[in-house]
């Protein structure tokens, strides 16, 4: 855990440079615009430790798969995030020095992450080896409005001295990525142009042939007025970059304005690229830096607009969460059902691959409340044009007749994870994606999407059950062996308790929506029928026969269900009878010690009561959560916020705090002492999940808002934006009540502590506590 | 499955080239001598597909574990058999031509392994792309006289020209091991001299520093002259040669005897390594090569004197039980408690390790009875020197207070297994290792051995299981929780009944050996106690609980124990109800659709029927077969012999010998398709058990031979050669009886078909089956 990051309400702020902290930085300060991104790496050259990472959204490299042991079934691709093209390069060189922290005596180094408006600005006095001094003031952003182009404004004064400065602008694309499993180069280089004043490379990718052009173009100015320089073109393998050489007086301000963009062929025709590129930079570089900058800012605005959380009374809660949702909206904006949210987004390359069960059993309450219904549609949509190759890899499998299992980890559809225990039977993944589509259809009514979309995916993952679960002649009820449950402390176990009731769902579910599509839509349903071959009869018979006869475990005695078959027979031990020295267990214990532990890496029968809660009497929960809270190790990110919520429901109010301190600032504080290698982008969502869902109490239930808050005891208070059906809802919880605020042009009914309320159009109502008791 | 090789009883032959089969036959030719060994490479050039071998035993280096995704608790690094310097390389040059079978056209190619004298010997004819012709006869053995040493004797013959032969005779240190983790080559050079018809080269290994020096002297002869001939001795980074230009003449046979040695560091100092090796060099160079094979055949005969097994009436499988016994002892003659018994032998490279519980489990048997004790003495000793890395290991893992855990798969002591489910979790190795020291003391009597190293052992190992298990709140019992049994279908699996049930056994050997030393050796029992800080209370009350209240798992109605907790629920399919398209599972099906389904690898609960047999009665054990072979696929070479030993037992001739022919020639007739990595030298020994323990029914019980043989159905008689106790015994079943020859001077007591005799010194008897009833 670290604590270097100075609170401050809408920046991130680090004061002094720590090149030992330089990783860590690079993952926080992280620049994102949905569409392209890039770690907080510096303009000018820098020999410290440092992570390049700059990446474009949709473009990847299936790098053979290395294992140790190859078991059948593994894929023989792992589909990885690519490092692309480093367009912020600006070389400083003086007299034959190069600027370079690294080598440089550092003074007043601030880096600043702007929230608010979206960018990253960085300001430093550098004395070089020679004794000169420069002051650098370094600003960045990647565009929302022009979501393919980034810009620099790079401003450099030489304190004591006058003379030249070199200035090389480069785009490097002789890059690796530093989780490439035989340390091979995945681009090739296509074309390179170096112009004047800009220059363009574009690059293929191995194997996939995705191409990318990166341009970009700059401006010298001094005393406001742009420079006229002959440029020197430089060019090698991958690499173009323009030299010029600028007079400089002593304390004199010259500015560097770098405008980029990276476009890619999943946009473009391939020969079209360097065309509509050029054309892109050149709009951009006539529209300048501080239009782009101010454009920027209202984009930034109006994102806040939706998705702000104000928290008074805790500047540091209020820096942690507004990181979390600035961060995701950095990921994700939801216009290209191509992409999806990479636990990483585009501030590492760790992991490959860049959608996780996180996506739906995390991000989607996030974008769903905070976001235009389409945003969440698309990963829906994401998810369904996924569907044939998840039958596929059904098939790899065993399993036949559409049944599909959704990769664990996936860019393409294909699977991108190879540890059996995991690819292979971590399988309730494919629970949580008809889960979100339940929640976006139960959110927005969209039931459109269900007989477009959702009911086939939905079969398809409906026969995956159906045939997963064997008739345990022994138990005479249906079982499910060989699988791990969300809590990835325990592998290859039989009867997990949340993988099975979820399957129950599924099939309930798919159940449900064939009945509904069937009697409103039975065009689109015969469409259906046909595409997928389903055969209701015997299909919905068996469904139904395992919904009737499915073993789940439980122990009646103590009221509880049990994780899977045996876990009683476990040592019996507590989380706090663990020594400090063994903690993280995963840091500490060696794998087989983690299993065979009764300790629960993250929320499992919990996260399956989150889930399905209104199927469970408060007392059930309550029984199940004092059972395995005690016991959860929580070494998974995505675990505090389920026990939060549930620790808020059952009117914990401070252990449900407690659980949201322990990831509202996980990257910001290095709490894992892992952001170096980026940041926990989906866990983000889980923390605005405490907030909203656990301290706000939030639900749909029956087609209607619920909110049944309560107030943090640290905080004076906190609010929340929330859209949903077309209103906007700005919910604020002080000492004087719940003040819930429409501001939007249409009344909204919902419910607050269980009693009713009319929100009108652009009108307030202020509801007292007292008033209602919580349930 | 192939069939090239022809039946032969003494000999293997191919005849006729073919490439494809290459491979496979570099393996099945493998020469070896217990310190040194090499698979059937060509001398001459060969640029066809080939895995050049050669092995020095003892030497390894520890190459970086590679894995897909690390887990805590394993091994750095990878104790890996080394490919070391290749001697045997004799390139023969004709007019800028190389003979090189590869671009030749071969004729009149016979390969032929003379299994009872020990050599090599291959000729051919070919024609090289110039028309030139020339006929080969090449042979060559790893000597067991001089065990250090090896000699090849190549003849070589123009058919068609006259002219000149330019040979260059090398030692090729510059060597790669195919299974490198990061491709390195693990060999450095130390010093390497040529001289005028010798060269010697030191070849140190990276990390583990281990020198081997290889040197070499040749002769060249025509018309049983020895040359004269003027070498050019060649140089270059790790390789050293001589060469020579011999005139030739049409039909003039010109024969070429290179004489090579291999000394390591381990047995001498490396400063007098290449002193040492000229020495013997020298040595053997004045032997002679005629003198050196006629050693050779008489170290042979001594060895099949011991332990040959003859069958009349089947000529295929008495190759293959003679090519078993050959490479058994071709592998580990028992001189060197340091070394063990690699799972290929000197045949391949592949797996890693020298040291699997295949050596306690499965050769132990056939070492104990055909060789003198000390051979098996030292490989418990091996293990003996083991102990401190092995409580190491456990310590890893989680242990305390001097439990040992030792490795899955070895060569230092250390583990080189990285898969966590068998690396951390197949644990019941532990117990084959002391139930090879029950094994030993009860066929020696050797009980000086456990007060001196044994008992050590037995306690890491019994303190071991008495952490490893825990107490079940739930059952009121003792569980044990994440294993993998024998059957390495089934991971993470509880109470597993083979590991739970051989663990009690442990404890109990290890009480009745304190018991016995303690009374027997008071003082070497005090020093032990002191040596193990062996708190006798409360350690062994802690046992005797563990004893009183241990679960097993089984289901009384059907009378058959539980492979493993759950075991019922699976579904209930048999292997003949499996098509073949789906066999071998493990090539056919995924990993987790093998691990939920019903089938065994290989004996499991049968695998501890077998060691602990006489703990059940005939019926326990016929309905467990009867559940548990249905079930089984056999997919490890180790499983049908103990299903063969069970079968003879149950009565049931014919599948005893269905499961013998399963591995009799596994490698002879690659069954598994996977002999070119190498023979599967540990489950040759498992062959050995199915003849003289199933068919031979031979056991040891109350310190007496028994036997309770019949006549498979298609032979006319086998006969196998047992020591006991300084007897050397010959047991010849036939038509006529049982024939049991006593070749010592000491008359022995036994029992035959549970009828007691006593065979006098020298003498036979004859017992006629019908007299007695098999039981």
């Amino acid at each position: 855990m670290k604590n270097y990051i100075k609170t401050d309400e809408w920046n991130i702020i680090e004061e002094g440079f720590d090149p030992h902290l330089n990783k860590i930085s690079e993952s926080i300060f992280s620049l994102g615009n949905g569409r392209m991104g890039q770690r907080a790496n510096f303009e000018e050259a820098y020999s410290g430790e440092t992570l390049l990472g700059n990446y474009v959204a949709g473009v990847y490299y299936p790098d053979k798969t290395r294992v140790g042991w190859w078991k059948n079934g593994y894929p023989e691709y792992f589909a990885k995030v690519l490092n692309a093209a480093n367009w912020i390069s600006i070389d400083v060189n003086i007299a034959g020095e190069t600027l370079n922290l690294h080598t440089a005596q550092v003074t007043d180094f601030r880096r600043m992450l702007n929230m608010r408006e979206g960018y990253l600005q960085r300001t430093f006095t550098a004395e070089l080896p020679s004794g000169k001094q420069v002051k650098v003031n370094a600003q960045r952003f990647c565009s929302i409005s022009d979501d393919e182009a980034g810009a620099i404004c790079y401003q450099i004064t030489p304190l004591n001295f006058s003379g030249e400065l070199t200035l090389t602008l480069a785009i490097d694309g002789d890059i690796k990525n530093q989780d490439a499993n035989y340390d091979e180069k995945f681009w090739d280089e296509v074309t390179k142009k170096v112009y004047q004043d800009s220059a363009y490379i574009t690059l293929r990718t191995k194997k996939t042939a995705f191409e990318v052009c990166t341009g970009m173009q700059f401006q010298v100015y001094q005393n406001d007025q742009p420079l006229a320089l002959s440029a020197e073109p430089i060019q090698r393998e991958k690499y173009v970059a323009s030299r010029v050489t600028v007079p400089v007086e002593q304390n004199q301000e010259t500015t560097i304005f770098k405008f980029a963009a990276n476009l890619s062929s999943e946009n473009y025709p391939k020969d079209k690229l360097l065309e509509h590129c050029r054309a892109l930079i050149q709009k951009i570089t006539r529209k300048g830096y501080n239009q782009m900058l101010q454009e920027q800012a209202q984009a930034w605005a109006a994102k806040w607009e939706e998705s702000d959380i104000v928290i008074t009374g805790d500047a540091a809660a209020q820096q942690g969460i507004r990181f979390n949702i600035f961060q995701l909206n950095q990921t994700y904006t939801g216009e290209d059902a191509r992409l999806n949210i990479g636990p990483k987004g585009f501030t590492g390359e760790k992991y490959g691959g860049t959608t996780y069960w996180d996506t739906e059993a995390y991000c989607v309450p996030f974008y769903l409340a905070t976001a235009d219904p389409q945003v969440t549609r698309n990963l829906l949509i994401y998810r369904y044009k996924h569907l044939q190759k998840a039958i596929e890899n059904a098939e790899k499998l065993g399993f036949t007749n559409g049944a599909a299992l959704y990769p664990m980890v996936t860019i393409n559809g294909e699977e991108c994870h190879n540890e059996w225990e995991i690819t292979f039977e971590e399988i309730h993944r494919n629970a949580a994606i008809a889960f979100a589509i339940y929640r976006y259809v139960q959110y927005t009514q969209d039931s459109a999407y269900l007989k477009e979309y959702g009911l086939e995916v939905l079969i398809g993952i409906a026969r995956f059950w159906a045939q997963r679960v064997n008739w345990s002649k022994a138990k005479q009820q249906y079982v499910m062996l060989g699988v791990t449950g969300p809590n990835e402390y325990e592998n290859n176990v039989n009867n997990n308790w949340y993988t099975n009731t979820m399957a129950l769902w599924c099939l309930e579910y798919a159940l449900e929506v064939i009945t509904q599509v069937k009697a409103n839509s039975p065009d689109d349903y015969a469409g259906l029928v046909q595409r997928t071959n389903f055969q209701e009869e015997p299909e919905t018979t068996k469904w139904q026969h395992i919904l009737k006869n499915m073993y789940l475990p439980e122990d009646k005695e103590q009221g509880i269900f049990l994780q899977q078959d045996g876990y009683l027979d476990k040592e019996n031990i507590l989380v706090k009878d663990l020594k400090p020295a063994n903690r993280p267990l995963n840091q500490k214990w060696s794998w087989d010690r983690i299993l065979r532990s009764p300790f629960i890496k993250q929320a499992d029968v919990l996260q399956g009561m989150y889930f399905l809660e209104d199927r469970f009497d408060l007392e059930t929960i309550r029984r199940n959560f004092d059972f395995y809270e005690p016991r959860t190790v929580h070494e998974s990110s995505l675990s505090p916020c389920v026990h939060a919520i549930l620790a808020a429901k059952l009117g914990d109010e401070e252990r449900a705090y407690q659980f949201y301190l322990r990831t509202s600032r996980l990257d910001l504080d290095d709490y894992n002492n892992d952001t170096e290698d980026g940041c926990h982008t989906t866990s983000m969502a889980g923390t605005w999940m405490s907030v909203v869902e656990g301290f706000g109490g939030m639900r749909v239930r029956n087609n209607q808002l619920h909110f049944n808050p309560f107030l943090p005891a640290k905080w004076q208070s906190f609010s929340f934006k929330i859209r949903f059906r077309g209103a906007i809802l700005n919910v604020e919880i002080s000492q004087e009540g719940v003040l819930l605020t429409n501001f939007s042009g249409r009344a909204i009914a919902l419910r607050v502590y269980d009693k009713s309320y009319d929100i009108q159009a652009n009108a307030s109502v202020l509801i007292n506590p007292n008033e209602a008791a919580p349930n």
